[in-house]
């Protein structure tokens, strides 16, 4: 990526998952939440797309994602998603399949498209039979706009405390293409995947191995690298439909802007996983971790997501503790090649640990240096060029009390 | 093992480290803790033993680990192992080594003995120098008792809430045998060895290779199978010291009383890993995961331990919330084979799923098989004769708030 970030895109501002020319989306409160809230919703095009998914590594994977993998397995054509929060239709074997396809229909139904181009989504509680009864009832009172993204970012949370939303515009050809996007969290957040529900709309053309091989990209370098709690859910899903409708030619692998598109594509959804990350269940703080110096990227890759992981470090930043043996434990556990009497540490611009052992940096030096809503974290391993960067949250008691009682 | 626990061993009132004929121990405060609480001690036999030991897998492995693996690695014997608490000497590299060899000769010297024969072990904060001049003072002045047991597994905690002993008796070939022993939790635990301090003395005899084959099978199903909070540490150690005072013939991996021998250590390492894991820091239960039908006792080990792993589901059983979606999530996660239409859940004794779906079940029933200290699980995978089980404890505030300001 030799583009520069303002050379390559333009923040939309209010950007949304309908940014993109040819998306509406509608949301409305169908009764699936106990709350009350908006649960139900669909984001669509206004043409079939050129489409991609990734999903759960979770063997349990739910109803919809079995169903919106097969669908995309079978042809990389979507032309909306239809999605529900409150219940994740999970662990309902074969009727939460019957019921995700039902679902898919009756999306169809409304928007007057073939059932085979609508993807599924849910989250929520897992193990509980979707009242599907709620679903026929609300799906023909949905209404679809083209300004719909806001209303479908909302009805998408579940513990989520903000909607997270973000929208770029890039030149392809001549051509401005726009990438809209929305996610949701937040528990069960665990980098196997996408780690939550991604849906990333573009009016760009794209070739489907292009989108596919973009995606899978962009996803393991943002997404992937986020980590709230460790649990990997059964439901994590990210869609990018691409309609083509800016007019701009087809990016395949080997186009001129390809390469435009794939850090445009990584600037949107790093900012989401950056969003998803500080709103973790109960967190306080977003906490980056770059790790340099690894002998490879994967193993770079390992060490920033288990210092990110860590419950106790997690902890420690919670309390703006500068316990910073807790972080070599994390990365001596990572399972990558590590040097004792190498590794260095930095927070934020402090170093606290070089070769190994303490710089003598001062305690109240380092806490001052956790301050604020962002921390930052640099392990170098002084063993190669490998880098690697990942998000992740404190620990705090606010987690505990939300996941005490999330069924109840 | 098919030996009833019954007919293996006599439970020992009062047991201790130092229950087994030939073991004295001794402790006291020698100013490495901030509080003034005991922190220095020795605990050792008055002949050489046999000895076999077991050590954390972290990369970042500290002083003392390394000193003392270095010589069981030389030679299975050992008399003796000095131990601190307050500071765990990780994270100090060469200086971190040469401190442990000194603690070493320190301890041999007050004993009499050669510095070869004596372990090292320490626990406390990382990254922090050990004050050895605390610990030049205080080693002549350790007195070595019989009865020291107690006073040991005292100076051996850190944020442990209760001391955890545990002594049984058996027969070998008409000798009266003893194993004695203690352990300390009880943060930044995780099962990738021995994930603590335990030291176990017994005056058995027996052959340096029995012991360390006993050591392991027992170690696999115990203390590597208790989770606290998924951070493995840079000290584990586990040791077993075996002086043959008892005057019982030797055992090796063939003697007819060596399954009674490995069947009475599994008794007393999972008394002590079950007393771990219900300490846990924060800790209010004892969570038991027995897995069932797995494909290999491995698979049953992945679920097992993924389950007490989850974050979540921990959260969910501090607040007794029978939200069993999290376990199957858990199970997905593990990594073992499993069929989700085949999975089965029970929360105590009421089974709350069947072939993956929902049985039903109140939730006020299952909610009530979650009070009390101590809540059992068992997942059947419907798939194979593979089992396993499993110790975790609940996921609490006191947790957070514990390990958001433990180095200040």
């Amino acid at each position: 990526m030799t583009a520069t970030a303002s050379e390559t895109f333009t923040l939309l501002p209010d950007g949304s998952s309908t940014s993109a020319l040819g998306f509406r989306a509608g949301a409305l409160a169908a009764g699936i939440k106990p709350s009350g809230r908006p649960d139900l919703g669909i984001w669509a095009s206004d043409v079939p797309c050129v489409a991609a998914g990734t999903f759960t590594q979770n063997a349990f994977a739910a109803g919809p994602v079995l169903v919106s993998r097969e669908r995309l397995n079978a042809a990389p054509r979507a032309q909306a998603v239809v999605f529900n929060a409150g219940n994740a239709n999970a662990c309902n074997t074969t009727r939460g399949i019957a019921d995700a396809r039902e679902m898919a229909e009756l999306a169809a139904r409304k928007l007057g498209i073939s059932a085979d181009l609508v993807l599924v989504a849910s989250t929520g509680i897992i193990g509980v039979p979707m009242p599907m009864d709620r679903v026929r009832d609300g799906m023909p009172r949905l209404e679809l706009r083209p300004d719909g993204g806001h209303a479908a970012a909302q009805a998408i949370m579940t513990t989520d405390t903000r909607q997270k939303e973000c929208a770029v515009s890039l030149d392809v050809d001549g051509h401005e293409v726009h990438i809209g996007a929305m996610t949701k969290g937040v528990g069960m957040i665990y980098p196997n995947m996408a780690t939550m529900l991604a849906f990333v709309g573009t009016d760009a053309t794209l070739d489907p191995a292009f989108a596919r091989t973009a995606l899978k990209r962009v996803v393991d370098r943002t997404f992937n690298m986020i980590t709230v709690d460790g649990d990997t859910s059964t439901n994590d899903s990210c869609f990018l439909l691409a309609n083509g409708l800016s007019g701009a030619p087809t990016l395949t692998d080997n186009s001129r802007g390809a390469e435009r598109f794939v850090a445009a594509l990584e600037v949107v959804c790093t900012d989401l996983a950056r969003k998803m990350a500080a709103d973790g269940e109960g967190a306080g703080k977003l906490l980056q971790v770059d790790v340099t110096g690894a002998t490879s990227d994967s193993d770079a890759r390992k060490v920033a997501r288990a210092v990110v992981g860590s419950s106790l470090l997690k902890a420690a930043l919670h309390g703006e503790d500068p316990n910073w043996g807790r972080v070599f434990m994390a990365v001596g556990n990572s399972g990558a090649q590590v040097d004792p009497n190498r590794a260095a540490l930095w927070i934020g611009t402090l170093q606290i640990a070089r070769d190994g052992v303490t710089t003598g940096a001062a305690a109240d030096a380092a806490r001052a240096q956790m301050h604020g809503d962002e921390v930052a974290m640099r392990v170098d391993l002084g063993l190669g060029s490998g880098a690697a960067r990942a998000w992740g949250c404190d620990l705090t008691e606010a987690y505990v009390v939300e996941n005490s009682a999330y069924s109840t």
